[in-house]
Parts: C-alpha cells; structure tokens; sequence
C-alpha cells in the first residue's frame, strides 16, 4: 500500500502549495482522491501513469478538491483513453462535468460513470475481490465524504512442508489457501489449519478532509491501518475551526488515537503558519505515529 | 502597451507547457484574456496583483482557454475581493461558473457580472475615454472570438512656446489640447493647429486563438499594432488545420502581411515540434517582423 501526495494545503493554489489530491495505490489499483486545480500537471511530475486511474473520488464540492477534475478528464479524452472511468462524488458533480463537456462539444471517448452521492450513512460504494471502499460521512460546510479503503482479506498462506508431510495432491493446493479442508492420498479429511498459517492482515487507509472534528468517526476507522486526516488549524486557532468546520492538529491526533489507528498523516494545511512541523509537534501531544503529508511525497506503507 | 504570456500552448497543461492565458496592460487597464488551468498560479508567479483585473475575456469554451476561471473567481472570493469583476465569453460561460458556485455554497462577495457573446459580426463590449474593446468573430469548432483593442486616440499635445507666443491664458490648456480653437489676450481666436502637435498614434493589440486561417479578418485588423494570432501547426501538418480549425504559421504570416500589421505573436503550438523556433522560420518567409510568444515572457510596446 502506498500514497502519492500531490497536493495537500487548504485553499487556493501558489507557486509553492498545492490544493488537494492523492493517489493510493492498493490492491492493484490506484484510486485518485479529490483532484484540485493542478492535479493533471502533479500526475505528470510524478509519472502516474494516466491509464492506470480507473476510479476518482471527491470528497466534496469546494473548489480546492476537484476544479483539476475537468480538465483531467478533457486530457483523458485528448489523450484517446479508452478504459473507462468511474467517478465517487457530491450530487452535482455529473451536472458540472457534462455541463462543460457539453458547451465543448467535447464528448469523452471512453466510458464515463458517475456515482453520485448523497447518504448521511457510511456505505459500500466500490468492492471486487481485491479492496472495498466506503463512504466516511464527514462534518462539514457542504456535504462531505471520507473514504475508508480495505483491502479484502488475502488467501491463508500454505505451509509446503506440510502439505508435503500429509502427502496432499498439488490439485488441492488452491483449495487449501481459500481454507478449504482437503483429502489425503488415503481419502483422509486432513484440517485446513494443520497445512496453512492465516493471511497477512489485511491493511486499510481512511481519507477524511474536510472535515470539523467528529469523534464519532472512531467506530467506523478503529484499527484502520494508516489514517490521512486533515488538519487544517492549530489549537490556538480552534474558534476558526468552529467556523469553518474544520479541525486541529492534536484533535486528529485525539481521533487517530481513539480509533487505535496505527499511522497518521497530518495534511490540509492553513498556510498561514511559517512551517508544518508544528502540527507534528501539536499531534504528538496525543498520538505518537504522526506523518506530514507534503506536495510530492510518497508514502510506503508495508 | 504591454502582454505578459502566462500559458501559450494548445491543448493540455504539462510540467513545460501552459495553456492559454495572457494579460494585456492597455489604456490603464490589465486586461486577462484566457483563462486555462493553472493561470492563478501564473499571475502570482509574474506578481499581477489580482485586484487590478478587472475584465476576463474568453474566447471559447474549450478547456484550454477556461478551465482556470472558477478557480481564479474562487480565489478572488477568498481574498475577500470587493472591486466588481467583468466576464465576457460565449453564451454558455455564465451557467458554468454559477453552477459551481451555487453547488460550493460560494457566492462571491464581490459583483460578479457576466457579458455573453453570441454575436457572429463584430461588436463593441468594452468602452471608456482610454480603450475600446470589440469582437472579433473566429472559424473554430465551437463559436469562438478573438478580441481587439484599441487604444482612444489621446489629447493633442500642447506646444508650450506656441502658447507663449500667442499669449494663451492658462486656463485654455485643457481645452487646447481637446482641440479647441481659444482667444489669446487680445481676444483673437487663434486656430489649434497653430498651437500643438497631433497626438502619438493610438496603439492597438487583436488576440486570434483559436481559429482556422480567416484571410477576410485583414479588414478588420487594418493597421494593428500588434496581432497575436494562434499557429498551432507548421504548414506540413496543413491537413490538420482543415480537420482541426487551427492556423499554420505561414498562414498566420499570410495575415499578418494582408492586414499590414506591425508586429506579429505568434502562439497556441501544438506541443508536436521539438523547438518554437520552426514557427518563426515559417513565418518569416512571408513576414519579417515576428515574435514567438513563449510561457511566462513579456512583450513591451512603445
């Protein structure tokens, strides 16, 4: 599991800050999350390859989460895509997107699919056998989705010595890692557990930004392995938070500790503040496992 | 008279290549024509001081002339902008951008005031006692316009011995350099030519991206200082210019010379050729006074 950041500041795009957008790799895909203005270009400096972005996510509909969104999709459509694509937003996001489109008489090539949103409950938006992806209800200006990402449970890895101890026909061995219990060259039933150990566990990644704090969330993300959460103000600018629905450091921190997550990242900088660190420092206050997120980072999570 | 290029490349944004988007500095006014993605960025990089745009021309809704709009908007509403801002594009752009706005819950604070252009001939949409802007009707895919302006022409100058001479009271200044016949002391009415010299010939600038080769446009643009004009194409890719609407060098150089225009920019390249210099080459075998407009250079006008 890996995260590419793009861009991770509030507000509008500088010359040194990059509104929002990631690209997660799991399960052998890469979804994009949120997609503000510059997102094609950041894409580029960072070789995603475009072809490979399959599913999008938006998380809501201020500007610094998805104005990148037509114009990729345009780029998409110059570029003579054929694979279709499938986008995870807002009510509305369908409307603005075809508007233009329309307007252009740019008509995309490739299949476009729209799954517009608009439950206040979390709810399964993407499964195959590999990864599944919820909804994250958040708490903000507009309506407002996280996206909880878990890669399914993987096959039990088969212990060879075993199998070969029990003498089992190498027909079976498919079987066996679904955890199935399978014959023996003599008809016997050997225990699926004798001849497997248990999967690796299955890792997840939470995307919740923008959003005021909700402890509630910690039912829904317990565990989650690696937690993004968007921490826009520090303590001292609480009341700003209060306004604008947004969080602080250390209350991500809290969440991120509440939920007994293993890793957090820290992102959705105001930039009114000199440097990062000190929303490191703030988290660490409550939470030990913090990471910042910075334009062009990666993250490799094992 | 001044343009500052922030993008001059067709089709979609790269890592080097920035889509169209130019501010033109005339009659005291900073004019931004075009709008692609990432020109927000552009103008703080070039240090334009956002408050003095006041007017946005759009010459057609292909994302590569407008994707950057909502979010400058945006951007404006956020700074806490009041000055009111001027939009004039093809009918279309209006519901663009309030759609975006209503669904973000983001009205402007700021008067927000849009001109729609669906006139096929040319028309005046901008005028006061410095510059008069008008259309300029273009053969593209979607209605498209360029966009000429002209500078008013300005007071006469006052010859400051001549009025000595005649012995013109002080107070007649003004009104000589408006071209008024005035008395001197002894109530003789002395004729204006006697007393200045004409005013320096006003300047003029016409954008023409994006368009196929309109050789009919040279009478319009009779006589224009400077003519910006798209070149997407060198003339052995002609073919593309039939299919696509787009100008080859030459015959952007072909234009030039029937209109007799002073300078030529050329601009809009498809990214296909290795160096801009080839359009040069091109267009000086027909035209020898030719600029290569290039992202982030400023062009000067005395």
């Amino acid at each position: 599991m890996e995260v590419a950041i793009l861009g991770c500041y509030a507000a509008t795009p500088t010359t040194s800050h990059r509104p929002t957008s990631q690209v997660l790799s799991i399960g052998n895909h890469l979804f994009l999350i949120d997609c503000g203005e510059g997102t094609q270009t950041q894409l580029r400096r960072q070789k995603i390859k475009f072809s490979r972005i399959k599913h999008i996510f938006i998380s809501h509909l201020h500007g610094d989460h998805f104005y990148g969104l037509i114009g990729l999709i345009a780029t998409f459509g110059l570029l003579d895509r054929k694979t279709p694509l499938h986008i995870y937003g807002p009510k509305g996001i369908k409307e603005i997107i075809t508007l233009q489109l329309k307007l252009s008489k740019s008509w995309t090539g490739f299949p476009l699919y729209f799954h517009e949103l608009e439950q206040k409950t979390p709810e399964i938006i993407f499964q195959d056998d590999k990864v599944s992806v919820e909804t994250i209800p958040l708490d903000h200006r507009v309506y407002t989705n996280g996206f909880l990402f878990k890669e399914a449970l993987g096959d039990r890895k088969l212990l060879i010595d075993k199998v070969d101890e029990y003498q089992i026909d190498v027909a079976y061995y498919k079987s066996i890692k679904k955890g199935k219990d399978v014959p023996d060259n003599n008809g016997n039933l050997i225990a699926n557990k004798l001849l497997t150990a248990p999967p690796p566990p299955p890792k997840s990644y939470a995307f919740c930004s923008d959003t005021a704090f909700k402890p509630e969330l910690a039912t829904q993300l317990k565990n989650t392995s690696v937690l993004y959460h968007e921490a826009t103000f520090l303590e001292r600018h609480k009341h700003l938070c209060e306004k604008t629905k947004h969080t602080t450091a250390k209350q991500a921190a809290t969440l991120a500790k509440m939920a007994a997550v293993k890793k957090l990242i820290l992102g959705h900088y105001s930039t009114r503040y000199g440097s990062i660190e000190v929303f490191k420092q703030e988290a660490e206050q409550v939470f030990p496992e913090v990471l910042l997120a910075e334009d062009g980072k990666k993250f490799k999570f094992d």
